[in-house]
């Protein structure tokens, strides 16, 4: 039994650790390494991910609301089926509750709240909770695994040299946000749900997988982060034009590009997909599709602005390397 | 669309909790309650389960080597997929690991250890690790999402008057090791075993449900618990007798029915079921299968020794109600 081939991984000191967790898996790792694992099953393939949220380090509990907090957890899995292509069918949650966590009556207990939050985000887009499992912690916590099914699914292998760099929506509104909260201040309402409520483009990402998308990523980690991984996983170039990079108003695009969480995909598109067909998903989805980049010969992710070469920030690390010294 | 008909749970604070829950959720609650979510898919039914083990709520690291947590936290869920009779595909897992936590270069980084554990647990069952989350976390966390198959799912609701009660194997070797450890002694190394390295029973269960078992539960809370779910999910009665228990050598029947994360099956068959057919069972799996009651008219457990009724203590109940007054 040979070891299967995993999807190349991008840089960062997280994916140095994941890099070592598949080493160490050696032959009892499966397929890893795309934002869903795929499983052929029935005549139909499985789409499955997992996404857990922990407080203090994905949320804290005095800017979300609780059901914001369950919402966002599973629109951050869910996400993971949108950047396959995937049509989702449910969820399960493990969530942990604090042991003296708000619980003044079976109407106000934080545990009921965060699953209303999940039930109302796996809702929006079809799917159910299926399932789950519910702990005493010392912090909340809430991982959704979701489950989907995609006829032809999208991973992050597979980019050709030539095709187009799309990107959905526009970036920095959850680093908009999060500059607020950081600051004492309350965002802008719009601003403020795109960070607490983001919409999963699951129908996007049909849509995008439908009509030729190649490879396809969500920009959980932000689009320096996710762009490097697809470059990667493809083993091609990405060369990104920050000028078209669609930004939310008020952001600059190089805080636009690291800002994480913005669950918006990133696809590319054979060179026969342009502005016709780009209009027909701004009309079906009334959302923007933006072309921002080029995949080309080579390695990495090189930017520019107007033309000249831009040195981006990285984008989100969960273990970055220690200071050198 | 009228919501879905649960399963029935049984006591205690936590189901309390798990009932405001699927109040709260309504229509957005798939058929909750049973070890495995059920999803029937392309021509097999899909069971998927999630288990979450915490740093000092399910594990210490002083008591487990990290491996050992891994393989634990896997064969939790594992057990799942045995109490439904189904055959295991995979697992994801989310994965917490503490900033300071032990990384002294990539052989010895817990990350990669607490993962080796995770696989060596779904190997031992002819399944792999699907996918998974690293994030960064206050204290280790292991949640482990398990997907299997199933012909013919057996689940708790379907235990009729009149069917045997079964269990597998020896009860009361996991607290017996969890009291040497909270004493702050070396549990005996078979009984370490037990507690650090659990077999989920996945063929037995398989064979269970090929052999006409009605409903079926793990003893992930102890069998007081576990039996008084089995009891409610189906309707019916269940008498107990204690001194059938199978109880692990020095292990009081009173401590072997309460003791927790045992991962044996708890199992209803009908009348034709006896000893001839728990010989070929014991045969085949190399493991004890011990009639302990029967399921009978009424609600409820009653435990009986030698014949005179006897009070047990609950199990674990991860949300205790709060003392009156």
């Amino acid at each position: 039994m040979s070891p299967p081939a995993h999807i190349p991984l991008g840089p960062g000191g997280e994916f140095d650790r994941i890099r070592a967790i598949i080493a160490g898996l050696g032959p009892d790792a499966g397929d890893l390494g795309d934002d869903c694992a795929l499983i052929p099953l029935g005549g139909t393939i499985l789409a499955v991910s997992i996404d857990a949220s922990l407080e203090d380090v994905h949320f804290r509990t005095d800017w979300l609301s609780f059901p914001e907090i369950g919402w966002r957890a599973a629109a951050a899995a869910l996400s993971d089926l949108a950047a396959d292509g995937a049509t989702p069918l449910g969820a399960l949650v493990s969530l942990g509750v604090p042991d003296n966590g708000k619980r003044t009556s079976d109407n106000d207990d934080a545990a009921v709240e965060i699953m209303t939050g999940v039930g109302a985000a796996a809702q929006s887009v079809g799917a159910k909770v299926l399932g789950g499992d519910l702990v005493r912690a010392e912090k909340y916590l809430v991982d959704v695994c979701v489950l989907g099914t995609a006829e032809r699914p999208v991973r992050r292998v597979g980019a050709h040299v030539g095709d187009g760099l799309w990107v959905t929506g526009m970036l920095g509104g959850a680093q908009l946000a999060l500059r607020e909260l950081m600051a004492g201040r309350r965002p802008d309402p719009e601003v403020m749900r795109r960070f607490a409520q983001p919409v999963p483009r699951i129908a996007a990402g049909r849509w995008l997988a439908a009509n030729g998308a190649t490879a396809m990523i969500d920009l959980s980690d932000g689009l320096v982060g996710d762009a490097a991984q697809l470059a990667a996983a493809s083993g091609v170039g990405i060369e990104i034009a920050l000028e078209r990079v669609p930004s939310w108003l008020g952001v600059e695009p190089l805080l636009a590009v690291a800002s994480g969480e913005e669950y918006e995909l990133l696809v590319a598109l054979p060179t026969v997909f342009g502005e016709p067909q780009a209009r027909r998903f701004r009309q079906a989805h009334d959302l923007p599709l933006t072309r921002i980049g080029t995949c080309a010969v080579g390695r990495g992710v090189r930017y520019t602005d107007r033309g000249a070469p831009v040195a981006v920030p990285r984008g989100y690390d969960h273990f970055p390397p220690p200071p050198p010294g």
